[in-house]
């Protein structure tokens, strides 16, 4: 339930922010059911959606209830239809949908880690048994490559806009990091004369490899398979992308990081990061502040860095000057930091 | 963090619903270290709370971000503050503090049975491990008894004033299912010439006891330990209190009970139910129609009920007329059940 916003203090707000977990198993449970699906394809009431899903109708009438209160539904007359967000990011015939992500976002370390919060504040890192997740964790990680491409598309195609691809200019990418590879794939797709360089743990690398078989790009796409901060970058490129890497170290490893960047760049080339990046009061906006908290419960220094904070990293590490560019109707944001000034 | 209200679908809103028990674990978290009551006397800066908290600044510095994203602190200038729910319902200072609810809401048997809660779907029914929590649990209802007392102070005070204790007439109220007993213990502070009488589970019936030693109406207060379905429950009573023990239960269950109220009761005796009632719609109000779910997740066969469910169901039972009251800032309402017309 959203916090009601009554004026007055009531102990209801508090009674549903204790419930709040109750919002992330209601959704995880829509999805394994394809419950959005269903209703999808016109099953509208419990007994038709439960006939759809092999549920049970009682399970199905007080989920679709729960999911209609959250919004994601809508219930007119006993009717159930999906809500704007679920029709686009939950019913798997859309093209954006987002179900997948329930791998990543639903996995078992999350609620470890956060189950053990308390601990992870007394001490100011990740209280995990399994230690930081910017350890290769193929587990984690393979998970996350298999599920987050379909959140990718909004900001690589920004991405691929802000490295000119569209141009079709002969370039070198690299992409650190690149997991599922969707950054760097998207550029490789429109642009047939980039040569994207992925680097990325082994298992995680077979992940953007078959994705870039199926883009068919894989002739252009090379697998340098290791750690960001110990493999053979190469050098001569273009563009480097680090998307959503940051934000997991604390600032004298993401200025590390960012030398060795610097180094793989041509003259003129230019590191395109994706972050979280809140603004100052690092209270708003809300998605990009509150990742800091994930970062906390998950990692040893990891944060969701200010641009101040990037500018002032990536300087040290050699880069001219950074620009912030938002990114529409998504919560993160990219910094193009240019070698030379 | 709340899910955003912009009017076009956005991931956000999806990404921010997966982590919405990121939600539950940063309340747990700053009850847990007691962060409320430290900013309520004073402490206000990530420096001064870690001390006082007994936590690192940098996880500190992380949490109160995230809970003044969540509207329970203020940010300003680097300093917080307690926002009002904060400071009424977490300062363990504040008469109305609920920072104790967090023994039961956070305990470990929700968080299980949610996990299950697809099974749960398919099935119609808890697919926890531990079977339907109507049955004695002591590690559930005795965390139960000890956490929740605060959250009955409205509620309670309402239902006396519906039987009217300040009236001081002598009479005799039957609490069942009584649990931390505040029900009871608030009609007998109220009314002198008031009699109570629990039944619970005998562990549970300790704390009830207590509760009554403390408000020193324990020589007009008895213990009856059993199921409320099969203990003596005598007779000739003036109240029966039925205090969120209804929508544990199926419909046929919830009438059995009511039949035994019906006979405990003297002939112009009324039963007075606490519950979470639902419109028609069962979708709204959100806190009670969402209710619902947490009784999927946990029991067999229990619900949050209509009112038009309650009155037939009561009639049912032999009850002549129901009446709903609407209790001034909570999400449950109560019941009042004439045994006559």
């Amino acid at each position: 339930m959203a916090t009601p916003t009554t004026g007055r203090p009531t102990p209801e707000s508090i009674f549903n922010l204790f419930n709040a977990f109750q919002n992330t198993a209601a959704l995880r449970t829509g999805i394994e059911l394809d419950l959005f699906t269903a209703i999808g394809e016109g099953a509208n009431t419990p007994p038709s959606i439960a006939a759809k899903t092999g549920a049970s109708e009682r399970g199905v009438r007080i989920l679709c209830d729960y999911l209609s209160i959250l919004g994601l539904l809508t219930k007119e007359q006993g009717h159930y239809a999906l809500g704007q967000d679920a029709a686009v990011f939950l019913d798997r015939k859309s093209p954006a949908c987002l179900a997948s992500m329930t791998g990543f976002l639903s996995g078992p370390w999350h609620q470890r880690n956060f189950n053990l919060l308390t601990e992870a504040v007394r001490k100011g890192g990740t209280a995990g048994s399994e230690g930081d997740n910017t350890k290769p964790q193929d587990e984690v990680w393979v998970a996350f490559a298999r599920s987050m491409a379909p959140l990718t598309i909004p900001a690589a195609s920004f991405i691929a806009q802000l490295v000119g691809a569209k141009e079709g200019k002969a370039c070198k990418v690299l992409d650190i990091a690149a997991g599922h590879g969707m950054y760097g794939i998207t550029v490789a797709k429109q642009n047939p004369h980039a040569q994207i360089v992925a680097v990325d743990w082994p298992a995680v690398l077979e992940v953007a490899k078959e994705n870039a078989q199926a883009a068919a790009v894989a002739g252009r796409y090379t697998a340098r398979p290791g750690s960001a901060f110990e493999a053979a970058l190469g050098d001569g490129y273009d563009h480097v992308l680090l998307t959503n890497i940051f934000h997991h170290f604390d600032k004298p490893t993401c200025e590390k990081l960012m030398r060795r960047v610097h180094s793989a760049l041509k003259p003129d080339g230019r590191a395109v990061t994706l972050e979280f990046v809140p603004n100052e009061d690092r209270v708003t906006p809300p998605t990009a502040a509150g990742f800091s908290l994930i970062m906390l419960a998950n990692t040893e220094g990891g944060d969701a860095y200010t641009f101040a904070e990037y500018e002032k990293m990536f300087r040290n590490a050699g880069f001219a000057k950074s620009a912030l560019h938002p990114i529409p109707d998504m919560p993160q944001q990219v910094i193009v930091s240019e070698k030379a000034g």
